[in-house]
Order: C-alpha cells, then sequence, then structure tokens
C-alpha cells in the first residue's frame, strides 16, 4: 500500500551548498518511495526527473537518458502519484501560473505537487555539468551549466512546492524539473510560458525527510558558516 | 515492525507562534508513531511526556495527569525507543551536559533523541496554562505559566535534538521534559544539574514531519508575518 499524502525527500539542499555532492541514495531504493519525482545524480550529474516509475536524467550535454536502479544521489524529492485535475490554463507565463494555482485553494502551508502536461510556448531549462572536485560548492559547481531553449514544445512539467518554513531543507516555493513528450529535451526549469496545458496537484500532509547519516563527511560538517539561503536564492 | 530511526512529529514550532492551538491529532494516533516522546494539549494545555507508551500531562497547577487516548495535540514529537547506553555523568550542568553528548561524536546534523536518568540536585520546569482565547499567541500564553523546582530528585529527562536547519518546524537544538521518578513533578525543562545520571542516545535518520492539513485555520494562515524565529528563541 503506497501513501499518496507523503512527499519523501532524500537529502538537503542546505548539503548541497558546501559541495556535499557524493551520491547517498540508490535509484532502486529512492522508487521504493514513489514513482513520481526530480533530483540530481552525484556530483550534480545533470537533472533528474521520474515520471511513471521511469527516472530520466539530462546531462550537461543535454542528452536524456534514462538512469539505473545503480544511479546514485545525494538528493531528490519522491512520491506515489495520485493527482487530481486542477484546471486547464492558456497562454500563460510561469509567474501567474504559480500564482493562479496558490489562488485556487489554501495549499500554501503544506507540500504539493503539481503536473503541468500540454504545450509551451516557450520552455527554458538548465543542467549543471558533474563537478566531484574536492573544493566545489554549489555555488561554483552551478557556474559550469547549460541552458536549453526550446519553442513550442510539449511535454510533462513536475514541479514541488514547499512552504517557506522549510526552505533550507528544500526549496521554498516552486521547484519544476521538465521533460519533452518525445524525450528529447529537459532539465530544472528556468522559465517558460504555458500556450495550453492540463494542471492537477497532488496536496501532502507529510514530509518525509531523510538525512544521509552513513555519509560522515556530512556527519562532520559544520553548516553553520554557510550562508544557506543566500546560496540556494541565487542558483535555484 | 516499528521503525526506531524516524522521529514523528505532528504539527510545527512555527504554527503555535500566532496561536493555531487547536488540537489536531488524537493521543491514540499519536501513540501508533511511538511510545517515547514530548508535545503539549489543545490550547497548550499542560506539558506532555510519553515513556514507555504512558502519556503523562503536567498542568499549569503542577498535577500529573495520565491522559487517554482522546486527549487532543497541536504538536509533538515521538519516535519507537531504542536507546542505546552513551554515557555516565556526575555533577553537570544542563550547558556542559548537552556539550559532552555533541562531543561524543558527529550527531549535530540529524535528528536524535536522548534520556538522562537519574537524580538531578535541581530541576526547574514550568508548564503552560490552557488558553483558547481567539486573540492568544504563544507569546502571550507563554505569560500564564508555572515554573517548579524540585532539589535532589530523581527522574527521567528526555530531550529531542534538531538541526539548527530545522529550526522553526522544530526547536533547534535540545528541547527536553521531565518526570520525576514518583510521578509527582515534571513539565517542559528549563534548567538543571544533573547528580549522578546514565545518558542514552537514539539517533534518526528520518524526520517524518506531519502537518495538520485538516485544519482550515492552519491552511488559511499568513505565516509571511510571524517572527517564528524570534518568538521561539524567547519562549523555548
Amino acid at each position: 500500500m503506497s501513501k499518496t499524502t507523503i512527499l519523501y525527500q532524500h537529502g538537503t539542499l542546505a548539503l548541497l551548498v558546501p559541495g556535499l555532492f557524493r551520491g547517498t541514495m540508490r535509484m532502486g531504493d529512492l522508487l521504493t518511495h514513489g514513482d513520481t519525482g526530480i533530483g540530481t545524480g552525484e556530483g550534480l550529474d545533470g537533472e533528474l526527473l521520474i515520471l511513471d516509475g521511469t527516472p530520466y536524467q539530462v546531462t550537461s550535454d543535454g542528452v536524456v537518458h534514462v538512469v539505473d536502479d545503480e544511479f546514485l544521489l545525494p538528493f531528490a524529492s519522491v512520491h506515489h502519484a495520485a493527482f487530481k485535475p486542477l484546471m486547464t490554463v492558456e497562454d500563460v507565463s510561469a509567474d501567474d501560473l504559480e500564482a493562479l494555482i496558490l489562488e485556487q485553494g489554501h495549499f500554501a502551508n503544506t507540500f504539493f505537487a503539481v503536473t503541468v502536461k500540454g504545450t509551451f510556448t516557450c520552455m527554458t531549462t538548465r543542467a549543471v555539468a558533474r563537478n566531484m572536485a574536492p573544493d566545489a560548492t554549489l555555488a561554483s559547481a552551478a557556474e559550469n551549466q547549460s541552458q536549453f531553449v526550446a519553442d513550442h514544445v510539449s511535454g510533462t512539467l513536475l514541479s514541488y512546492y514547499s512552504p517557506e518554513l522549510f526552505n533550507g531543507a528544500a526549496v521554498g516555493g516552486f521547484h519544476a524539473h521538465f521533460l519533452t513528450e518525445d524525450q528529447s529535451m529537459g532539465g530544472h526549469v528556468l522559465q517558460y510560458d504555458v500556450e495550453k496545458a492540463d494542471v492537477a496537484i497532488q496536496l501532502f500532509d507529510t514530509l518525509e525527510q531523510h538525512l544521509p547519516t552513513s555519509d560522515p563527511d556530512f556527519m562532520a560538517h559544520d553548516f553553520s558558516n554557510d550562508d544557506v539561503n543566500g546560496v540556494i536564492k541565487k542558483a535555484e
């Protein structure tokens, strides 16, 4: 029995800030917690999007791969899909769509997921290049990323919303990844405009926050001097 | 099968700040997530300590009650006990003991629970009085509390430690409740000195954060103007 009111998160955004990029969970284990999700690979290796149980990785060369159960992740959010239709939208920007979603009900104080399926007049994504240098940080690694732009493209955008209270553990507000219908392009979503799309929503009442306690580097790190909120605002 | 690496939390400290004191979980339901824990009652009605599956409530008149399954809570932390002995200590203050615990290993980046069982040269606790006034806040309700002091007393202190990243959702650092061996005195711990006690620890790798999404007042509240960190620092 899968619980569809639980958002499972492995790792935190905060641990990426000082460069704790080691992959601390296997994709196979992550998928026991959900069939839908987003994440990144060891060393910030690309942008992950899990749809219907299939984990797609967009690497910094723009190629879309399906990764196997041994693929390692330092950070990911997954859940068991049970979306409910929310609305159909036409000709809206990303900002307007996010505002529209929050106007549909009192969702802002809990975690939820949204899918936006349809056609986009414009979609801009990015994918970070793998970086396991000992001195790498989220800010330095994010400098080596590729951006991709597609016009009039069909696909699925998956966005997780986290209450502002949990910014740092997660991304406060919306955090979206995208994949085209033909699986040729995707990544971490930077900007988009919807042409026409169906929006569906799934509310959670529980965040299951899993920490990589078996990683000695994570356990020994002194986070007190990391500017977690500042770096996240800049990088995400 | 109970998972002993999960800390289950219902509600957040942040929701208490603006006075969202409605009881949103039955004790009977809470106890399915653990046999050990701390919390408060509806309206901040006293201080709860759950030991070996028995939920004790210290009310503001200093009386210790055992509450039933219908007792309602706005906020609680529980887990299934599987403590491991850490050390025996003599003649230490609360501050020194907390520092000693953190020196035993790299625990500071994850959630853990500690029990301190033994005799205390001095123990100071408090219990807040129930307050369901519509305009009550954590700060105003906390003004109506009683303090209790006991010298040379035997009992059990249960403390939860949360990483600073989760301050606001939980109490960053240590948060302890106490009950004497004869169940005559207890509450939220303000200060203590250990005479001699056994310290045991249980590390978690998961925070299961449950939110009261069926409470319309919680879902509709605008937290953006609440000084969550400031009020928590003062009240806790």
